[in-house]
Protein backbone atom coordinates (compact mmCIF):
# COMPACT_ATOMS: atom_id res chain seq x y z
CA UNK A 1 0.00 0.00 0.00
CA UNK A 2 1.04 3.72 -0.85
CA UNK A 3 1.57 6.44 1.11
CA UNK A 4 -0.50 9.40 0.51
CA UNK A 5 0.79 12.95 1.84
CA UNK A 6 -2.69 14.27 0.96
CA UNK A 7 -4.30 12.55 4.69
CA UNK A 8 -5.72 14.81 7.23
CA UNK A 9 -2.66 13.97 9.34
CA UNK A 10 0.04 14.67 6.98
CA UNK A 11 -1.90 18.22 6.44
CA UNK A 12 -1.93 18.51 10.27
CA UNK A 13 1.55 17.96 10.11
CA UNK A 14 2.72 20.65 7.85
CA UNK A 15 0.21 23.20 9.23
CA UNK A 16 -2.09 23.28 6.77
CA UNK A 17 -5.16 22.45 9.40
CA UNK A 18 -5.36 23.28 12.26
CA UNK A 19 -5.41 20.59 15.41
CA UNK A 20 -5.05 21.37 19.49
CA UNK A 21 -1.32 20.40 20.23
CA UNK A 22 -0.47 18.56 23.37
CA UNK A 23 3.32 17.84 22.98
CA UNK A 24 5.45 18.18 19.90
CA UNK A 25 9.20 17.23 19.07
CA UNK A 26 11.16 16.46 16.05
CA UNK A 27 9.46 12.93 15.64
CA UNK A 28 6.28 13.17 16.97
CA UNK A 29 3.40 15.41 17.21
CA UNK A 30 0.51 14.95 20.01
CA UNK A 31 -2.82 16.39 19.52
CA UNK A 32 -6.55 16.43 20.47
CA UNK A 33 -8.99 13.90 18.89
CA UNK A 34 -11.23 16.01 17.32
CA UNK A 35 -13.94 13.30 17.02
CA UNK A 36 -13.53 12.01 20.91
CA UNK A 37 -14.73 8.68 21.59
CA UNK A 38 -14.35 10.07 25.33
CA UNK A 39 -13.34 13.23 26.58
CA UNK A 40 -9.40 13.67 26.34
CA UNK A 41 -8.84 11.74 23.37
CA UNK A 42 -5.78 11.85 22.41
CA UNK A 43 -3.42 10.88 19.39
CA UNK A 44 0.31 10.01 18.55
CA UNK A 45 1.24 10.94 15.66
CA UNK A 46 4.67 10.05 14.57
CA UNK A 47 6.01 12.39 11.95
CA UNK A 48 7.34 10.32 9.59
CA UNK A 49 5.17 9.43 6.33
CA UNK A 50 3.64 5.52 6.76
CA UNK A 51 0.77 4.53 6.48
CA UNK A 52 -0.03 2.54 9.68
CA UNK A 53 2.59 0.40 12.02
CA UNK A 54 2.88 -2.13 9.30
CA UNK A 55 5.04 -0.20 7.10
CA UNK A 56 6.75 2.34 10.02
CA UNK A 57 10.44 2.34 10.95
CA UNK A 58 10.62 -0.09 13.61
CA UNK A 59 13.66 1.99 15.42
CA UNK A 60 11.40 4.92 15.18
CA UNK A 61 8.67 2.62 17.51
CA UNK A 62 11.75 2.31 19.89
CA UNK A 63 12.10 5.58 20.31
CA UNK A 64 8.50 6.10 20.33
CA UNK A 65 7.69 3.44 22.63
CA UNK A 66 8.71 5.62 25.94
CA UNK A 67 6.58 8.58 24.92
CA UNK A 68 3.37 6.84 24.19
CA UNK A 69 3.70 5.42 27.98
CA UNK A 70 4.36 8.96 29.40
CA UNK A 71 1.04 10.14 27.23
CA UNK A 72 -1.19 7.70 28.55
CA UNK A 73 -0.13 8.29 31.87
CA UNK A 74 -0.57 12.41 31.67
CA UNK A 75 -4.01 11.64 29.96
CA UNK A 76 -4.95 9.20 32.45
CA UNK A 77 -4.05 11.76 35.18
CA UNK A 78 -5.48 14.77 33.55
CA UNK A 79 -9.02 13.37 33.03
CA UNK A 80 -8.76 11.56 36.25
CA UNK A 81 -9.72 7.95 34.63
CA UNK A 82 -10.25 5.44 36.09
CA UNK A 83 -8.18 3.50 33.15
CA UNK A 84 -7.18 4.14 29.21
CA UNK A 85 -7.24 2.38 26.59
CA UNK A 86 -4.19 2.13 23.54
CA UNK A 87 -5.55 1.54 19.92
CA UNK A 88 -4.03 1.36 16.53
CA UNK A 89 -5.82 0.34 13.65
CA UNK A 90 -4.49 -0.75 10.62
CA UNK A 91 -6.32 -0.96 6.76
CA UNK A 92 -10.05 -0.03 6.76
CA UNK A 93 -10.77 -3.26 7.68
CA UNK A 94 -9.43 -2.32 11.38
CA UNK A 95 -11.37 0.55 11.40
CA UNK A 96 -8.20 2.58 9.74
CA UNK A 97 -9.71 6.21 8.59
CA UNK A 98 -7.01 8.22 8.00
CA UNK A 99 -3.55 6.77 6.37
CA UNK A 100 -1.24 8.17 8.35
CA UNK A 101 0.04 5.86 11.66
CA UNK A 102 -1.39 7.37 14.99
CA UNK A 103 -2.29 5.58 18.12
CA UNK A 104 -5.33 6.43 20.16
CA UNK A 105 -5.07 6.90 23.96
CA UNK A 106 -8.81 6.79 25.04
CA UNK A 107 -9.20 7.86 28.23
CA UNK A 108 -11.91 5.65 30.24
CA UNK A 109 -14.23 6.37 33.40
CA UNK A 110 -16.03 3.18 34.84
CA UNK A 111 -19.63 2.72 33.35
CA UNK A 112 -19.19 5.36 30.52
CA UNK A 113 -19.57 3.96 27.16
CA UNK A 114 -17.08 5.15 24.39
CA UNK A 115 -18.73 7.02 21.58
CA UNK A 116 -18.28 5.68 17.96
CA UNK A 117 -15.11 6.17 16.58
CA UNK A 118 -16.12 8.55 14.02
CA UNK A 119 -19.07 10.62 15.99
CA UNK A 120 -19.28 14.01 16.48
CA UNK A 121 -16.82 17.67 15.89
CA UNK A 122 -16.62 18.35 19.14
CA UNK A 123 -16.34 22.40 20.38
CA UNK A 124 -12.99 23.61 19.38
CA UNK A 125 -13.12 25.60 23.25
CA UNK A 126 -13.63 22.03 25.02
CA UNK A 127 -10.99 20.90 22.92
CA UNK A 128 -8.14 23.82 23.52
CA UNK A 129 -9.11 23.24 27.22
CA UNK A 130 -8.44 19.48 26.96
CA UNK A 131 -5.38 20.16 25.28
CA UNK A 132 -4.00 22.54 28.11
CA UNK A 133 -4.95 19.84 30.75
CA UNK A 134 -2.72 17.60 29.18
CA UNK A 135 0.34 19.75 28.33
CA UNK A 136 -0.14 21.16 32.50
CA UNK A 137 0.38 17.35 33.20
CA UNK A 138 3.00 17.14 31.10
CA UNK A 139 4.91 20.39 32.34
CA UNK A 140 4.66 19.21 36.19
CA UNK B 1 -2.06 -0.52 41.75
CA UNK B 2 0.31 -3.57 43.11
CA UNK B 3 0.89 -6.53 40.63
CA UNK B 4 -0.63 -9.80 41.88
CA UNK B 5 1.12 -12.52 40.86
CA UNK B 6 -1.80 -15.16 40.57
CA UNK B 7 -3.00 -13.71 37.65
CA UNK B 8 -3.41 -16.41 34.67
CA UNK B 9 -0.40 -14.75 31.91
CA UNK B 10 1.92 -15.23 35.35
CA UNK B 11 0.51 -18.64 35.64
CA UNK B 12 0.97 -19.22 31.89
CA UNK B 13 4.71 -17.47 32.24
CA UNK B 14 5.54 -19.87 34.85
CA UNK B 15 4.60 -22.98 32.90
CA UNK B 16 1.38 -23.88 35.24
CA UNK B 17 -0.96 -23.54 32.87
CA UNK B 18 -0.52 -24.25 28.84
CA UNK B 19 -1.01 -22.08 26.06
CA UNK B 20 -0.26 -22.28 22.43
CA UNK B 21 2.88 -20.60 21.91
CA UNK B 22 3.83 -18.68 18.77
CA UNK B 23 7.26 -17.08 20.11
CA UNK B 24 9.10 -17.11 22.95
CA UNK B 25 12.56 -14.83 23.78
CA UNK B 26 14.16 -14.25 26.88
CA UNK B 27 12.00 -11.21 27.54
CA UNK B 28 8.32 -11.87 25.91
CA UNK B 29 5.85 -14.61 25.06
CA UNK B 30 3.38 -14.76 22.20
CA UNK B 31 0.61 -16.73 22.43
CA UNK B 32 -2.72 -17.30 20.77
CA UNK B 33 -5.62 -15.85 22.78
CA UNK B 34 -7.89 -18.50 24.33
CA UNK B 35 -11.24 -16.82 23.97
CA UNK B 36 -10.11 -15.16 20.42
CA UNK B 37 -12.80 -12.32 19.09
CA UNK B 38 -11.56 -13.03 15.62
CA UNK B 39 -9.44 -16.18 13.57
CA UNK B 40 -5.53 -15.69 14.70
CA UNK B 41 -6.45 -13.45 17.96
CA UNK B 42 -2.43 -13.59 19.09
CA UNK B 43 -1.43 -11.90 22.74
CA UNK B 44 1.84 -10.05 23.30
CA UNK B 45 3.11 -10.19 26.56
CA UNK B 46 6.22 -9.15 28.46
CA UNK B 47 7.52 -11.13 31.23
CA UNK B 48 8.76 -8.69 33.14
CA UNK B 49 6.32 -8.10 35.89
CA UNK B 50 4.01 -5.00 35.50
CA UNK B 51 0.00 -4.81 36.00
CA UNK B 52 -0.39 -2.81 32.44
CA UNK B 53 1.49 -0.41 30.46
CA UNK B 54 1.25 2.04 32.80
CA UNK B 55 4.11 0.35 35.33
CA UNK B 56 6.04 -0.64 32.89
CA UNK B 57 9.71 -0.04 32.06
CA UNK B 58 9.59 2.22 29.12
CA UNK B 59 13.09 0.75 28.29
CA UNK B 60 11.62 -2.60 28.08
CA UNK B 61 8.66 -1.25 25.77
CA UNK B 62 11.20 0.47 23.49
CA UNK B 63 13.09 -2.86 23.03
CA UNK B 64 9.88 -4.70 22.80
CA UNK B 65 7.89 -2.19 19.85
CA UNK B 66 9.91 -3.77 16.57
CA UNK B 67 8.83 -7.03 17.77
CA UNK B 68 5.30 -5.83 18.14
CA UNK B 69 5.42 -4.35 14.91
CA UNK B 70 7.02 -8.38 13.62
CA UNK B 71 4.24 -10.06 15.25
CA UNK B 72 1.53 -7.58 13.89
CA UNK B 73 2.89 -8.26 10.15
CA UNK B 74 3.14 -12.01 10.37
CA UNK B 75 -0.30 -12.39 12.15
CA UNK B 76 -2.27 -10.62 8.92
CA UNK B 77 -0.25 -12.54 7.01
CA UNK B 78 -0.61 -15.91 8.25
CA UNK B 79 -4.21 -15.18 8.51
CA UNK B 80 -4.63 -14.09 4.99
CA UNK B 81 -6.51 -10.56 6.76
CA UNK B 82 -7.14 -7.59 5.00
CA UNK B 83 -6.24 -5.85 8.64
CA UNK B 84 -4.65 -6.11 11.83
CA UNK B 85 -6.14 -4.10 15.11
CA UNK B 86 -3.52 -3.25 17.85
CA UNK B 87 -5.19 -3.05 21.44
CA UNK B 88 -4.06 -2.47 25.14
CA UNK B 89 -6.55 -2.23 27.76
CA UNK B 90 -5.20 -0.52 31.37
CA UNK B 91 -7.43 -1.08 34.25
CA UNK B 92 -11.22 -2.35 34.49
CA UNK B 93 -12.61 0.67 33.50
CA UNK B 94 -10.97 0.17 30.12
CA UNK B 95 -11.55 -3.65 29.40
CA UNK B 96 -8.38 -4.78 31.00
CA UNK B 97 -9.68 -8.38 32.81
CA UNK B 98 -6.00 -9.96 33.43
CA UNK B 99 -3.75 -7.93 35.48
CA UNK B 100 -0.11 -8.72 34.05
CA UNK B 101 0.69 -6.18 30.86
CA UNK B 102 -0.53 -7.84 27.83
CA UNK B 103 -1.27 -6.45 23.65
CA UNK B 104 -3.92 -7.72 21.35
CA UNK B 105 -3.30 -8.03 18.01
CA UNK B 106 -6.75 -9.23 15.83
CA UNK B 107 -6.55 -9.87 12.16
CA UNK B 108 -9.33 -8.24 10.30
CA UNK B 109 -11.47 -9.90 7.69
CA UNK B 110 -13.36 -6.99 6.04
CA UNK B 111 -16.63 -7.04 6.68
CA UNK B 112 -16.00 -9.89 9.68
CA UNK B 113 -17.38 -7.70 12.90
CA UNK B 114 -14.91 -8.99 16.21
CA UNK B 115 -16.68 -11.15 18.55
CA UNK B 116 -16.94 -9.94 22.18
CA UNK B 117 -13.91 -9.34 24.04
CA UNK B 118 -14.39 -12.17 26.41
CA UNK B 119 -16.57 -14.78 25.02
CA UNK B 120 -16.25 -18.54 24.31
CA UNK B 121 -13.30 -20.78 24.33
CA UNK B 122 -11.75 -21.79 21.26
CA UNK B 123 -10.94 -25.42 20.86
CA UNK B 124 -7.52 -26.35 21.19
CA UNK B 125 -7.09 -27.87 18.50
CA UNK B 126 -8.00 -24.44 16.46
CA UNK B 127 -5.66 -22.97 18.59
CA UNK B 128 -2.60 -25.10 17.89
CA UNK B 129 -3.33 -24.97 14.24
CA UNK B 130 -3.22 -21.17 14.52
CA UNK B 131 -0.38 -20.69 16.54
CA UNK B 132 1.86 -22.77 13.79
CA UNK B 133 0.41 -20.92 11.10
CA UNK B 134 2.25 -17.69 12.57
CA UNK B 135 4.85 -19.69 13.56
CA UNK B 136 5.39 -20.67 10.13
CA UNK B 137 5.48 -17.20 8.44
CA UNK B 138 7.86 -16.14 11.41
CA UNK B 139 10.06 -19.02 10.34
CA UNK B 140 10.16 -17.70 6.60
Amino acid sequence: MMYDANNIFAKILRGEIPSHKVYEDPEVLVIMDAMPQSPGHTLIIPKAPSRNLLDADPEMLARLAPLLQKIMRAVKEAFTADGVTLVQFNEPASGQTVFHLHFHVIPRIEGTPLKPHTGAMEDSEVLAANAEKVRKVLAA
